[in-house]
């Protein structure tokens, strides 16, 4: 009996084992999976690793083969540290830090020298107190400036350099000519740093956020069309029947124009420090994007309440419904066309002549719905298409002052 | 003649010269104002300032008075690096940068010496190409781990700091031994600089990310109480005369709910990091804050529609409006007032009791309004009211939502 309990006992303990094992590999595998799908969505996060790692090396290989190899200890580190620290997922993000980081450090250099040659001219025994309080008065200056929004926007890796730059030499307790030499070295090991990151950034397989913020911009008009239309056509297919997953996961689309307002933010502050590349002319109107951007969310908005009308639960009589039906369902593909067109040629960056009629037939769909409308009344009461009414009503002029912007994004 | 001419030449360069610094005294005024204005709306950001300057001259100061004193172009290097680029303005900024830091660099020098030892072993030739290699593929690996959602929100920085040491370590050409002796002296360095950072962070005047994230919530809230309050009155005002400024930048406050999702995110995170202070438990349910923001999100989104219609051209006639007007405008009200309940009981993080019959009162006036309007087609045909019925019966539920999330969150 006892070797049967035993057997029982080292049973349930291989069993536990093996249990643990697969659930540990499983969810490993479920990692992976996550992983895996982050890589596969947008290649370019992995390639973006890869020349990381190959500007790393590149720069390690530059300070192994020198002749004058004098040790990470000394001023190779910054070089591999500038590498580390500025680059970036986008080139504009890399040209803002790589840009930031030389003149913060050239800047701060030059101020701290002066500082030191002033401290050194009045004496030993005033000479810390003039080194620790211009430190503190810079810095706390600096870091208050960070609270300037065009500060922030445009030089926040500056500031934090120059306070970084300016501690180091400041506090370094090197007589000047010392500090010349050390500045030197410093310069021109940051800028191969520099350099080698936005030749790794530029030359493979370039990720421009001037691009992106195109393709996002284009790619959020599309979405707003599609969940207009999908959302005027299941408030009228709501009664006749449970509207479709399909349907609905297509409505959804407007929800990421509205969460979108950040990252349309960031890309178009960096798209601002990138030279020229592709059909991205020099002062290409970035900040017209961003214009562009709120009249889609201000659209979205209406999206929404549209969307949360055919969720309802107070729904208008089936025969009211019926007849506005039509009208309100050709008006609703007409928007669509309308940010389709807008998005085709935004995408082409050509004059939107096409976008013009289309605009054209959604005033005269607008214009239909109205006459409805006011013919209604002797017919039959109906409160619900009222409201649906009022936001299609909406929705032209959004659209409208939408298309505004971009024409004259566009002729600019 | 010449003279004259001479002296009107003289004459208007001395006014050009003149407009000059006139002009530039008028914008350094305007800077300087507008800079004042941004310290005098929050004293805490030039507190932040003088609080970094604090910082750098203590930990400068610990490095002047250290009886071996060995320069900065040492290791005194890092501990000031360390104050500069890891205090931020919230504690919770601050520790979780100052966490990131110490484990990226315990953790990456400790593979460093691994790899290290690794090539030692290995002779002169490979040495190399195992160095170099591992930097490539670790760097790889990491840059691309922060495409993952989890480690970019909690661990970016580390991971960049990870990358850093690592490639410092593996590419410094010291032999184990040496590399034993600097990473203890680096580590006590950067733990000096740390232990500053937080204390100053910490024991003077203290920013808590999660207080903040908290202050967020109930003002946001009690902004669009007042939005929602104001856009009705400004919709049942607008037929009798326009509508008055004040009234109107009241109605505007639901724009902030709009747009803070980005903040509130990011505080969300950094509070997570935040040991326990004042009211604020370990493990507050930071997470529940996102969810209310997003609750509050939607009521704006109604806003919106509700603010738009007020602002529309047709407007539904003036006997239907003064009708409905009454129900409404206590509707509103009672939406406003469930809105500052809960804010106010969010704010003294209690139970929300009197919310609960506020609650009631609101949807007491909600059955109200749908009586009335069901009472309203013999009547006469009112086509907006309608739009605003639908867009009031949707508030109620989603103020509800963010009650019952709100209630949630308080029991936890």
């Amino acid at each position: 009996v006892t070797v049967e309990h035993d057997a029982g006992v080292a049973a349930r303990a291989w069993a536990w084992l093996v249990s643990c094992v697969v659930a540990i590999r499983v969810a490993v595998a479920g990692f992976a999976r996550k992983v895996w799908k982050i890589g596969a969505d947008d290649p370019r996060r992995a390639v973006h690793g890869l020349k990381v790692g190959l500007a790393l090396t590149l720069v390690s290989v530059v300070y192994y083969t020198r002749p004058v190899y004098d040790g990470v200890g000394g001023n190779a580190m910054w070089a591999v540290m500038t590498v580390v620290v500025v680059f970036e997922y986008t080139v504009g993000g890399c040209m803002y830090k790589g840009f930031n980081r030389a003149v913060a450090t050239v800047s701060a250099g030059l101020i701290a020298l002066g500082v030191n040659w002033v401290a050194d001219k009045s004496g030993d025994k005033l000479e810390p107190f003039i080194l620790s309080g211009s430190l503190f008065l810079l810095a706390a200056a600096a870091t208050f400036s960070r609270f300037i929004p065009t500060v922030k926007a445009r030089f926040d890796y500056g500031v934090t350099i120059f306070i970084l730059t300016f501690s180091l030499v400041a506090v370094s307790g090197y007589r000047v000519d010392q500090l010349l030499d050390l500045a030197q070295q410093r310069m021109s090991t940051i800028g191969i740093g520099i350099v080698i990151c936005l030749a790794v950034c530029v030359l493979i397989w370039p990720v421009w956020a001037g691009q992106e913020l195109h393709l996002l911009t284009v790619r959020n008009m599309e979405k707003l069309a599609g969940a207009v239309e999908a959302c005027v056509e299941d408030y009228f297919a709501a009664g006749s029947a449970k509207p479709a997953a399909a349907a609905s996961s297509k409505s959804e689309g407007y929800k990421c124009v509205l969460n979108s307002k950040a990252s349309e933010d960031s890309q178009a502050n960096l798209a601002r420090w990138e030279p020229p590349h592709g059909r991205f002319a020099f002062r290409h109107p970035y900040a017209q994007y961003a214009k562009v951007g709120a009249a889609m969310r201000h659209c979205a908005y209406c999206v929404e309440s549209l969307s949360s009308c055919a969720r309802a639960e107070a729904q208008a009589p089936e025969h009211a419904k019926r007849l506005l039906g039509d009208v309100c369902t050709r008006l609703g593909a007409r928007c669509a066309r309308v940010l389709v067109e807008a998005s085709a040629s935004v995408a082409a960056m050509t004059d939107p002549k096409t976008v013009d009629f289309a605009v054209a037939d959604m005033n005269t769909a607008v214009h239909e719905l109205q006459g409805d409308l006011r013919a209604l009344p002797p017919v039959l009461l109906a409160l619900e298409p009222a409201a649906e009414m009022s936001l299609m009503d909406a929705m032209p002029l959004f659209t409208v002052a939408s298309l505004l912007i971009e024409i004259s994004a566009r002729i600019e």
